[in-house]
Parts: structure tokens; sequence; C-alpha cells
């Protein structure tokens, strides 16, 4: 194996492949990087078993000033590949690999040779028998993973709730994602319909992933799923990850119809009232801060207090206030999270009482993309 | 105690003082920050007994848009108000304390109350009492700070050394460190004669945190010695630390005076190498590159290498190089520190044998500025 590459090319998909490997995994071939050159191309494949991708770079862009002498395969440690290839001396490097499996690694006057393994002992990337494709809008996707991975369960108690749950039916795509003390829903209408139903879990983990490798240019992102795999082809690249198996709950039946009363506000308003208040509760064991109401006078007012601390109170500038007095109390954690996925947006909060979960929605789409939260019980 | 100020001009000084503040002190009141009004001022004092930093924000300057209404002091949690102060809504706010040391924090809508101690249970800041001035122009100052405190020894096993040690005799101003592996000096030549001579060991860390408090616009910085203690007045900032008890050893004989092998190129050339090499040795157990210089050949080589992972070879672009063949390896972290501190200058190193140590210093100014580096026997 042979090949000469302009190095920040080879750098870009180094660094996309590096997102699935992990240096923690217990298959220590799984700590390298696969490298298959052919005549025309470098096809790299990282893995951590739960995500796999698999990338392309291809000759024939003269940008990668590829030139292949000889193909050939080889696996090198992800890590300390990178970090020779990062510093390597001129713009183009030379990889070789002869007898064994030792790569020689040439640019300018440094030579390093590194210890590489068979590649034939890497293992298959997963087969996706399905053949349904789905086309998201690259930025759209990014914003239903975004908003709704918030809201994922860290705990492996109940596997399921770390994971969205994704149901395409028809051209409704629908995203819900929650970890049972607050849930966060978006609904898309897809340009075209899909030919079959999907219902499926992903793991979040896999999302966080596959959103940063979602460019600003927004290209489409196809999706194929199998029985227990789902992959995404951005361009050149393909992003396995692993499904979740199991039921996931019915949260539709979560979601409150009705509500006595509601307020409206700028997102970024609220978000930073709470920020203040959540500095006293951060500091106070039961992490929590109130939000009093008052419709008739006009009056919405967050309180934080720490015994150790001291205590913050605000009032805020809210556009509309409705409805019954109320004294709701919450994680503000929870509702930082929820109010940074409206961005800019001016928003609509929805209360019931003081125990029941309240919801938030863009006051100009109250239908397709909610958060809800669930209160604590301070009495 | 009330006064309204601009918030941006006093998280400035916030921020000086904050330096000097550590949450890991067994002094509960030095976690916080004492402020000071007066009828036209506010002082801001922090220290962790090794450093102590005092800052005046003067209301005769328009821009902190101070109004005193009742002069008074409090001690409040350096970390705790810091952060509220940082997220308050509005340009200007309001701090009061009324009975007791309960301070309020009002800045627009938000309305913090927060607990702090009595300022009369303060430490009283070191007294100075020597009247001999030192000038040095801050951006002189800060760089012999950083040349110098790189070689610092981080091991309190060897107190002393943990300093760097300044001497001032006329206009003869020297600094040196050395923690036994490397050694760096630098002389620079006053433009006024000191009155006295000084012979004092400052702590690396407090010379760190100087450093940083030093700006780019190079204000002079004036320096004041009493037998324990030190202080720096950078403006309205007075800067103390204190100083380490005992000999610092004589290091003067630790610099050889003459080489059998000589070599000159430019820093960071050599930096890069060296950079690329310690891949390959930080992945074995001894850390050691070597160099291999042979003037007949005008060959100077670098090798790196680690069994487990691999090696790397590389012929250095040296300008000169004269004297005997030689074969010496050292750490090169070492090398890489002393490189920086060269900036982009062209630098001459000169060795005596594989044994003894090795110096750098610039091309163009052998005589005030030398890193020297203890080779490491791999035989």
């Amino acid at each position: 194996m042979k090949f000469t590459v302009n190095r920040q090319q080879f750098i870009k998909k180094l660094n996309d492949v590096s997102r699935a490997i992990s240096t923690k995994t217990t298959i220590p071939i799984l700590t390298g990087l696969k490298l298959v050159v052919t005549d025309r191309e470098i096809i790299f494949t990282g893995s951590d078993t739960d995500i796999s991708i698999e990338t392309t770079l291809r000759g024939d862009d003269d940008a990668t000033e590829l030139t292949v002498e000889e193909p050939g395969q080889i696996v090198l440690s992800a890590r300390f590949f990178s970090e020779i290839v990062k510093r390597l001396p001129e713009a183009t490097m030379t990889i070789t690999v002869k007898e064994g499996f030792q790569a020689n690694i040439t640019s300018g006057a440094a030579a390093f040779t590194i210890n590489g393994l068979d590649a034939n002992g890497y293992p298959h990337l997963p087969e996706i028998d399905g053949t349904d494709e789905v086309n998201l809008a690259g930025d759209v996707f990014r914003d239903i993973i975004n908003t709704t991975v918030i809201a994922v369960s860290n705990q492996e108690s109940r596997p399921i709730l770390t994971g969205v749950h994704f149901t395409l039916n028809g051209d409704q795509f629908m995203a819900v994602a929650t970890d049972s003390h607050r849930l966060s829903q978006r609904k898309v209408t897809l340009p075209e319909a899909a030919a079959e139903t999907h219902d499926v879990i992903i793991p979040g983990k896999s999302l966080v992933e596959l959103s940063r490798m979602i460019n600003e240019d927004s290209q489409d992102v196809k999706m194929r799923l199998s029985e227990n795999q789902v992959l995404f082809m951005l361009g050149d690249t393909a992003f396995y990850s692993r499904l979740l198996e199991g039921n996931y709950p019915d949260t539709s039946r979560l979601i409150p119809s009705e509500s006595e009363t509601t307020m409206e506000i700028p997102a970024p308003s609220l978000l930073s009232a709470i920020e203040r208040a959540s500095l006293l509760s951060h500091e106070s064991r039961n992490n929590v801060v109130k939000l009093t109401l008052k419709a008739n006078e006009h009056l919405a007012t967050i309180f934080g207090n720490s015994p150790d601390v001291g205590a913050v109170e605000e009032n805020l500038s809210v556009v509309t206030l409705a409805g019954n007095d109320l004294e709701i109390s919450f994680n503000p954690d929870y509702l930082k999270d929820a109010l940074r996925s409206f961005g800019q947006s001016q928003i609509k909060l929805s209360f019931t009482s003081a125990l029941r979960p309240f919801t938030l929605v863009p006051s100009e789409d109250g239908d397709n993309f909610i958060q809800l939260i669930t209160p604590v019980r301070t009495f």
C-alpha cells in the first residue's frame, strides 16, 4: 500500500470518523482507524459498536491531491495517528505499508514508522436491508435532534428513555424524548410521504454525534432503517447507529389539552431571569425556583433562594398573562434547556395547577413544537 | 453603605482581585472579596495569604458612573458575588448594605439579597517598609517572568527552587530559575541604578499571576521590597507576594563557559521537529529523544522512539553546525519550554559532551538570555 495525499483534506476525513472511535473500548482494534486504499479513493472507517462511521476521500476531487501507487488496507491507532498527521511539516504526506503491518508516514524531512494492525481483523459494518429511504433537509433534521435530545434520560435504569422516539407515518415525522421529568416533542411534515411506516428509538448519544456532522450548508440527510440499525447518509459519509429495543411509553397522554393560566414572554428574557434565579437555587439542596402568577396585577415573579447564601426576586416582563393566580415550583435547569431550544422566539407557557406539568410552545406555532416540564412539590 | 456603579467597570476590578482569591483556603473569610466604599472610590481586596491584590475604582473616572450615597464596607463571597454581578440585566447596579451584613444588589427588575461578613474580620495587608523603589517597563518585566518561570520546580521537596531568584545590583537586574534539570537566566540593564542591592526569591505562582495582570499597553511596574514581602504597583492596583526564605543555590557555576559542538537553527523550526519527536517519546516510559550531530556531513538528526507504537526520525534544517560529532539524549519537554521562550528568533545551541548540560542562547544576544538543559544518560 502506498499513497500521497493533501494533509488538510485527509485530516477532515480523519476528524469525521474519529467521532465514532473511543479510547475506552474493550475491543482493542476499535481504538484504530481503518484505511482501505483503492486505485482512486481512500475509505475511512471508525466504530465503537454503537456508532460506526465510514467516509470516502475521492481521488477525482483535485483538492485531495491523491495519488495511489499501490492499493491496500491497514488499521492504525486513531489517536496517535491523528496527532502525527496534524503535526507533519508539509502540505502533503506519503503513507507506505510494506510487509507486516508497519506504516511509514513521511512529509518533508520527517519520517514516522508506526505499528498497525491487520485490517482483516476489523469488524464488519452492520448491513441495512431496508430499501425505504427517507429524505430530510439537513438543517431541519439537526434542529429536530437538538431540540428533543435535551430531554433524553442519562439514567441507564430505564435504557429506553436514553433514546429519542421517532415515528414516520405517511408525510408525518415526529420525534419525542422524555426522562419522565420533562418531555420535548417535534412534528414535521415531509415534502414526500414515506412508503412504509416506521417506529424506532435512536440513542441520544448517537444523535448528538450525528447532529455535529450535519454542516451549516445543510445538505440533505438520507435515512434508511433495518430492524436494529439505522443508517444516515450525509454526502460521502455513512453514519450507522444501533437502535434501542423495546416499546417506548405512550407519551401522547402526558401532554395536557387544557390550561387554567397562560403567559407569553420572549424566550431570551425568561431565560436570563431563570439563569439569575438558578444561581441561588444551585446553592441549595433541592435546586428549585418558584414562579408566582397574578393575572389581575399583570405580575409574574420568579424567586430563587438558598438558606446559606441569600435570595433573589425578579418581576418578569411578560407580554400577556391570563387566567387563575398560581404559585408553582420547578427545577430551573429543565426550564433553561427548554428555553434555549426556542432561540429568540416569543413563547407561550400554559399551566393547569401547581402539581400538574406545564407546557411551552412557540407563540407562532403551538402545534408542532412543545416542551413539557413537571413541577416539584414543595409543601 | 450604598452605591451605584457601572457594571462592566466594576467587573474589571472584580476580575483583577479575584486572581488572589482561592476557594480552597482554610480561612473562610478569604473566600470573600472585601469592598471598602468611601465618598469617592471603591477599594477591592482579595488574598490567599501568599498573594494579596488591592485595586481602586475611582469615582473621578466618569466611565465608572460611581455615585456613593453612603460609605461603608463588607466582605462578600467572591465566587458567588461575581456570578451574580456578571448576570445582572442592566448596565448599572446598586449595592446597599443596611443593618447586619446582608447586601442588596439590584439591577433593573432583579433584586438579590446575599449574606456577607464583617469587613473588620478581614486580615490586614502586609506592610512594606522599604522605601527603595525599582521601576521596570511592564512588557520587559513580563517577558523576564515568562521566560524564567518555566524552569521553576513544582516539587515542594526543595521549596526554594519553586521561586525565581532576582538580584539587583546597581543597574544590573538578573532573574534565574532552575529545577536542577534545567535553568533559565535573564539579565537586564535598568535605565536607572537602584540605591540598594537586593537579593530575593519570589514564588513562581505569584509571578505567573502577576504577569497575567501586566497589560499589553505595558505600563510601568514599580517594585518595592521588605524583608519577607514584595509589592508591585501596576497603576491603581497593588500586588503583594510573600518571598521565599533561604539561600538560593549558586547557579553561576552551572553554566558552561566552553563548548565542543555548536549548532544554529531558527527556534520555531527546531520546536516543530521536537514536538513531532515527543509524540513518540511520550508513549514510552522514559520520555527521551536523541539528537545526533555530524558537522562534517552538516547533518543534525532527531530521533524519537516508543517500543509499543513506533519511531520517528527527522533531519533538521540547521543554519550552522560545527565542532565534534555528538550523540545526546534529553527530555523533549524541557527543550520545548526553552524553545518557546525564544519566540521566532534564531538560536545557538552549545554542547560540551553527551553527559554535560547544553545551552541555548539567541544568536543575536548570547549574553543576557540563556536556557540550559541537562541531558539524560541512556547507556
